[in-house]
């Protein structure tokens, strides 16, 4: 009745953030694997306005969209936790957080688009690094918030684990480590972390996937 | 040292948001009018990133992001609740909070464009209005939490007020009463209550202002 199901995909950045959001809280969870062109009829209940992955379902309640879920995990299950408890700390995450949600979706789009597109994406998604590398609230700490993983790290995750597969299957250089060593450096911490390197997609299946929708999408747009 | 000061703009639905929840709790606060096209050292200080209001200053501490603010606020004065205490009905609030955020900002394109570019944004406009009179989660209910305003209220409440006089300035008709009903209901009640009343633009001085905005940007746009 209370147990917890996770709707998500092994490639999505948003349902990996659950997942390391419930495994650093040691929270047990069944994985429902969905087959994204072609979703199950319990997503399409679940989540009736995107109709997206993830959803976690806690007893029958589902929740929906990465970082609401995640704030859900934090109210509802305090070990491991993902938010300081000063509210002046608390506000300084959620900030960055948000700019992750409205600027983070540029790094998908260089991966599915040439030319114009594919540049503005590149250019969009450099210049937000630029300012989370200059105005991240992580100087001189491991992870955003300190020494543990948090709210912000997970957020930033989902862009940051992605960007090695997207840059090859692109060919466009995003992430540089001489123009971004903060970010570098936080990427390498965050990875090689017992929770994050056990649960990250497997870089090479990622890359042919990454591959493959960038094939359908461009040889279907020139068919337009 | 630990007063409450609000660098907002009086037209600003974003800054309203603030107002509404300051007010409501009762938080005394000092407003600073910020002049937009020539704004102050401090709020370009405080918000370096967006360099934007509002921004609200918490003894010597800035927060940005009105959504943001509105979640310090409720952890730091737990009076006049904006959240449930219940983490599922919060974080079904929380959702809808980032629906608004994502897809409410065409409405403000619509009084600054002519042609596509303003049939896109009314598109996506009714398109989000028709998901929130379907799904949102205010069916029987006053406001989207019950009978006291609450956080989905504030946001959306930064769309709804301000939808009358972008209908008039750009001429569009998108919050038609017989194709949304519910929110129509909800838009009265909201409107009506004591201190949202008392804490709305006047509407003849906003028309003006969006009037004179639009032409300087069609006029500008025709120049290019």
């Amino acid at each position: 009745m209370d147990g917890v199901k996770l709707h998500g995909a092994w490639a999505s950045p948003f349902s990996n953030r659950v997942v390391w959001a419930l495994k650093l809280k040691g929270i047990p969870f069944d994985h429902i694997e969905e087959d994204l062109p072609n979703k199950s009829a319990l997503l399409l209940q679940y989540n009736p306005v995107h109709k997206k992955i993830p959803v976690l379902v806690h007893g029958s309640r589902p929740i929906c969209e990465s970082m609401v879920i995640i704030e859900y995990l934090e109210e509802t299950w305090p070990q491991y936790p993902l938010l300081p408890t000063d509210p002046h700390e608390r506000a300084v995450l959620r900030f960055w957080v948000k700019l992750i949600e409205e600027k983070g979706l540029n790094i998908w789009i260089v991966y599915r688009s040439v030319g114009e597109e594919q540049d503005k994406a590149v250019r969009e998604s450099v210049e937000m690094l630029s300012i989370l590398e200059e105005h991240g609230p992580n100087k001189g700490k491991k992870f955003f918030g300190g020494d543990g993983i948090n709210i912000m790290d997970i957020a930033f995750g989902a862009v940051a684990c992605w960007i090695g597969a997207i840059e090859e299957v692109s060919g466009r250089k995003i992430f540089d480590a001489a123009k971004f060593p903060r970010l570098n450096a936080w990427k390498a911490n965050f990875e090689s972390s017992p929770v994050i390197a056990e649960n990250l997609p497997d870089q090479e299946k990622l890359r042919e996937l990454l591959a493959r929708v960038r094939e359908k999408r461009l040889s279907s747009s020139t068919h337009k």
